[in-house]
């Protein structure tokens, strides 16, 4: 007897992906370097619709600074295969308006790795979407 | 008091990263699409030092085929500030010979999301890297 368990994915609303974003502080962040997209772990946090994150100097994160990157959250159960994800996709930038900044520094932010992490880096204006895979049944 | 607790990001050694991905079943894929990186959960097996994973057609997986693709898993205790993450960097494909998909159907593979998922696609001779987050101490 072959048990198949289907499965769906179904749009998460903004609401909900706001709340999800809110709601966790490690995510991925893919950004494009010479053609080539890379994928690496950040601490954020959710400041409005905006994502915050820090990053020092020189790496390949600040490099991101004014380029198009995908910032991705989610969570599985890989028994049940229940699962959702997050997809944030827009532009990225260094913060470096004073006020903005003093209100960053008050964010709950542990940054993935210790270091100066002297910038902050924002992705405003992101285009946020989600998907949440459920059960369909059994067949 | 201000106590700052110090971390530091050491590499892991290739054989550790291939145990990790060994162990692990779900991976983030990143594609550029038109310039923009994209990311998207999906559930993978290792095969030899191959990461593979299944796709239907038309969907924007089966857009990376023949591209330059980004495969990132990770773990994190955000309490601790531990955590690792491997990143593979490499070209995806299509695996079409059937003899060598004779071999993925016997995988322990199951998509994230059910659907014919007639394509199977690799990632093979990728870049493996990793990274592990680890205290320094505090001061």
């Amino acid at each position: 007897m072959v048990v198949e368990i289907r499965t769906r994915l179904d749009p998460i609303e903004i609401d909900e992906c706001l709340t999800l974003l809110a709601d966790h502080h490690l995510g991925r962040l893919a950004v494009v370097a010479d053609g080539q997209p890379l994928v690496y772990p950040v601490n954020y946090v959710l400041a409005g619709r905006q994502i915050v994150f820090r990053t020092d100097a020189g790496t390949k994160l600040y490099a991101a600074a004014g380029h198009q990157v995908a910032f991705e959250i989610d969570g599985a159960d890989p028994l049940y295969h229940d699962g959702w994800s997050v997809l944030v996709v827009g532009r990225a930038h260094e913060e470096k308006d004073p006020v903005r900044l003093r209100e960053f520094t008050r964010l709950p932010l542990s940054p993935w790795a210790s270091g100066p992490k002297a910038h902050w880096m924002c992705i405003s204006n992101g285009a946020i979407t989600g998907r949440r895979l459920s059960h369909a049944g059994k067949d």
